[in-house]
């Protein structure tokens, strides 16, 4: 099929083009509609110069010293305006992942407790490894009373007042100790999420780089914290992820079967309605209806989460949420939270297709609510694939339009399948680095963005870093992406430049390592931590760096916030809302790595992005002398 | 002194009056410079329609239908935003206040264990009544025993997963019903904020109603929680206060003395600062000095603080910040947290003042940082005044200018000190209430903003409400204001009418009881919560309202959605940003009756706002059969 250039600029994904020629003839609005629309996005806001924080305001500082404001009603100057805007980013970010991982803690809880309807502790060894890490004993104890003692100790990780949070001490004692000289070793995960919002109100913290230390301070406490208790308890229950094969893009879903999606972020509610989805019952429900079946596809990092733990298929990326819809084969699209359009609710009900929330924290307009609450786990999940079964009756044949895009992938490769894949130990990657067969390690990350053309800046990127034998591990959006273009099959290798290529060919692993969701990030941070305490070196002394080429979410600022905290070299493909003050970006592209040994850079166009991260792993080298 | 109209309309203080055109002979800025360079403000700010939660955008939603977006990028409607952004700021301000309580919980625990430098515990009965509240034994207990217990206690309450918190219970049985029915009783104080931070995120929840009930939670954990925990702790540590007589405006600074302006909020910092200042070795320093002494005086809510236990002058409220630096006179302006204008610093360096921070959370452009705590509070507010005392050499006699303005005041009417005037029991106000002698009770609180006139919104909202018989009870800038025009002097009764004058008159009180600062808010919970209990009713059925007149922070935001949340009427005199938004509009100020029995009311006109607390006050008395 041939598109006209609007369709193809919007993305590189075929899907998207065939999907987008749809929407058109449909007459369907899409979030790409939306943004022209929004377009010129407002100059101060785009700066970081506008104040809303008190009802003096709004204010906002002109860009231009001899025109306008230079200081806000209260006296608050561009600097203090963009740090403080800054830190509130991340302090939504941090909060999502941290509310994510109080609610694995809280399964698990229940877990323990026998009080959850359905959950059970499937890694023992993660258990027993974690329990260890925690001081809990485990000699002659039952996975639940160990599991118990665990629960208390993450869940109060969330709520105490003073520190350490103990994930923060896998990392080298040089990064706890940089972090304890800088006043950025965070106590209690939420403590330091209020205290940005305290000190952003007004007359409070009004120094630009005290404000930016706060921000560290939480986001460490996400990365270190929050995601960490995520992707580990999740790993507790659900099992550490160990490569498996799938596929991903829209051609997932099937014009025969009942087509569930499930979107948003928690493995808690995706895990029961893949349970409930396999009950036999169930299936023959879905049989006598008519389906040839039920199939469960992911999206976003839902996706990510059970095709690395079940090799359920994803569906696709952020930006292809709306398309799913509009391919009229989707019974029910169920969510929980983070990342869920809520133009969903209008698309669906220009199909059949049944909008289903289920978290307290999270309702759409024109989708039906079906609280979800761990105790009564798998029965609501059942109710919930019921309901979408029922809907098939509804779907409308010739509404239907499913693109045949799709990829094979081989994911799942969490910290511990790594080593696996090694042989057991780190020596064989650290071999490989030393020999400079690898260069470094990328972690390339984040979301979509309709202000960058979609996936371009994913694939761009991590294409021009494998060239270079830079070995990538990716989660979240730009996991599927990769996973779109084939870069997660080990015949990908042959992409990779020499050294990385028979690296990847002697394991069988792919150039791109998918490793779960966004809070699995912590995945990436564990290794590196790992990996410079193998060496007898900091975080920021290694060949590593890190990329989010199509970032949009808090939750990204949080993350590049705690990824450069820990010492990592951190490239954004779109401009964070921070150039109203030079004084903060030179903080954070420069100064900062006087604070932790690493900064970020900007840079729209991913082959460069990627030029400056492998500029950042040869100086690296260079220092080590490898 | 005849002013011109420019100045006459900014204020109704004619203190102020001759400190902006003493502003204005020198060319200096004032706040309401910078507030007639910002005009106009932005219409989608004011509004509340513009979203700055994610990197897609920044959107806003076009007032105008047929023009510009009706949808940010992701989906939201002016409806999502709004509710997002107004539920922002009550994390904003409920994070305030609460870290305002955790420092005081904090404060105690220290002085418990005998490691704070300088605290001791002065009220012994509070502590007691506390304990008890608490369920912590008292019997043959030393008061740092009983201490101890209480300090973790209400530390815990800041970080703990599930609730209930222990204060809401002093609430009427009927509003806790009401509280979780709706879902709105509050778990650990930080968690509710926090759950804002992530409910906002993008792609999180996208319903108004949803998001404003959790905004209301949150509240709830602020005004019963954080907040009331701060006054009460406050209370144990330095004193419950009891009437005493001072004078309010910037007259009380004195030209022979060495001036010091405590500003600021937790009085953690100013209690110590007021104790080194009456040592005898500082003050022989300053008279050797030249200086006759060391006069210190409270800005803002530190001002209620000092002046409310100590009987400490109160310099002004927040408009007035600055009038005291360009008076020439304070040698040295400490402050600690809140409502602090970084337009100090480039005031403070035209003058000699000395501006010192002490807070970690809140640096200042042109400040000293001494940064204070608790463990060695006393030798660090001797270093901190001596600071001040070696500045006094520096003042410029030529630039002194202190207005000749400042009036007598009574403060320091705790709930406790109200039932002690009233004789021990509440029966005469319940009995003053029922025969009508006062015709319903008037909560008056808040910030000073340059969009009405300053203190103009106070002062004429409390005097129309006096004048129909309605006793006040006030805190924060309001309490500042009313103190300046004399309405808290027994005498003031002559303003009121009949039935409250002569209610006043037999107790020898004002017509306006001062009840503290900010945090303080909390004790009108708990004398409504009291009034209500013995009278066997909902907080809802009471003849009383609450009013901010001039509000402006996100903390007034979070204060008014507690008020609201507990049952009282309450009337905003600045427009709050959700007119964007019909539908949040209508919740706030319709449908939340049937949420919480209460609702908002906008009126800029501080007669008409009064008009509109009286009608509700009548409509309750008909429905009590009063």
């Amino acid at each position: 099929m041939a598109f006209n250039d609007k369709i193809l600029e919007k993305s590189i994904d075929p899907a998207v083009h065939q999907m987008l020629d749809r929407a058109d003839q449909l007459g369907m609005e899409t979030v790409w509609d939306r943004y022209e629309k929004m377009l010129p996005e407002c100059g101060f806001g785009e700066l970081g110069v506008c104040c809303r924080n008190c009802n003096m305001g709004p204010c906002r500082i002109s860009p231009f010293e001899d025109e306008g404001p230079q200081r806000g009603i209260c006296g608050a100057t561009a600097d203090i305006i963009v740090a403080r805007n800054l830190i509130r980013m991340i302090a939504g970010g941090a909060a999502a992942h941290s509310d994510h991982g109080r609610d694995l803690a809280h399964t698990l809880l229940l877990t323990a407790e026998g009080k959850s309807g359905g959950y059970e502790i499937r890694d023992e060894t993660k258990l027993a490894a974690l329990a260890e890490e925690y001081g809990i004993p485990t000699a002659d104890r039952s996975k639940e009373e160990i599991a118990l003692d665990l629960a208390r100790a993450v869940y109060a990780e969330f709520g105490k007042q003073e520190g350490p949070l103990q994930f923060t001490r896998r990392a080298p004692q040089q990064r706890v100790d940089q972090w304890h000289k800088m006043g950025i070793d965070p106590r209690g995960i939420d403590r330091e999420i209020v205290e940005i919002m305290h000190r952003t109100h007004i007359g409070v913290d009004n120094d630009a780089v005290n404000l930016i230390l706060q921000g560290l301070k939480a986001s460490i406490a996400d990365g270190w914290g929050g995601s960490m208790v995520a992707t580990e308890i999740s790993d507790v229950l659900f099992g550490t992820p160990e490569p498996v094969r799938s596929e991903a893009n829209l051609g997932v879903l099937k014009a025969d079967h009942v087509n569930i999606v499930a979107h948003g972020h928690e493995p808690v509610l995706s895990e029961m309605i893949l349970a409930a989805a396999g009950d036999p019952a169930l299936v023959a429900r879905a049989e006598a209806a008519g389906a040839k079946g039920i199939n469960v596809v992911g999206m976003c990092c839902t996706g990510n989460e059970i095709i690395m733990r079940h090799g359920i298929p994803m569906a696709g990326n952020f930006m292809q949420q709306e398309l799913a819809i509009i391919t009229g084969a989707v019974d029910a699209m169920i969510v929980d939270v983070q990342c869920i359009m809520p133009a969903l609710g209008d698309l669906c009900e220009c199909f059949h297709t049944r909008f289903i929330s289920t978290s307290p924290k999270a309702k759409f307009p024109g989708a039906v609510h079906k609280q979800f609450n761990e105790e009564d786990a798998l029965s609501i999940a059942r109710e919930i694939v019921g309901s979408a079964l029922d809907n098939y009756a509804n779907r409308v044949p010739e509404k239907v339009f499913i693109p045949d895009e799709k990829t094979a992938c081989m994911v799942g490769f969490s910290a511990e399948a790594i080593i696996k894949a090694l042989g057991g130990t780190l020596d064989p990657l650290l071999d490989a680095i030393k020999s400079g067969a690898i260069r470094g390690i990328a972690g390339v990350v984040g979301c979509n963005n309709p202000k960058i053309r979609h996936d371009e800046g994913h694939v761009g990127l991590v294409r021009e870093l494998i060239k270079n034998d830079v070995l990538v591990v990716t989660t979240g959006c730009n996991a599927i992406a990769c996973a779109k273009v084939g870069l997660m099959l080990p015949e990908a290798a042959e992409d990779a430049g020499s050294g990385l290529k028979g690296v990847c060919q002697a394991l069988g692993v792919p150039p791109v390592l998918h490793m779960g969701s966004c809070v699995d990030i912590s995945r990436i941070l564990t290794v590196c931590a790992a990996v410079a305490n193998a060496l007898g070196v900091d975080i920021s002394d290694l060949p590593v760096a890190g990329a989010a080429p199509e970032w949009m979410s808090e939750k990204a600022v949080s993350i590049g916030a705690y990824v450069v905290s820990s010492g990592i070299f951190t490239v954004l493909g779109t401009v964070p809302p921070v150039l109203g003050s030079p004084m903060v970006t030179e903080v954070l592209t420069q100064a900062a790595n006087d604070v932790v040994g690493a900064a970020f850079a900007v840079e729209t166009d991913p082959v460069k992005g990627a030029g400056l991260m492998i500029a950042h792993m040869d100086e690296k080298r260079k220092a080590l002398g490898i």
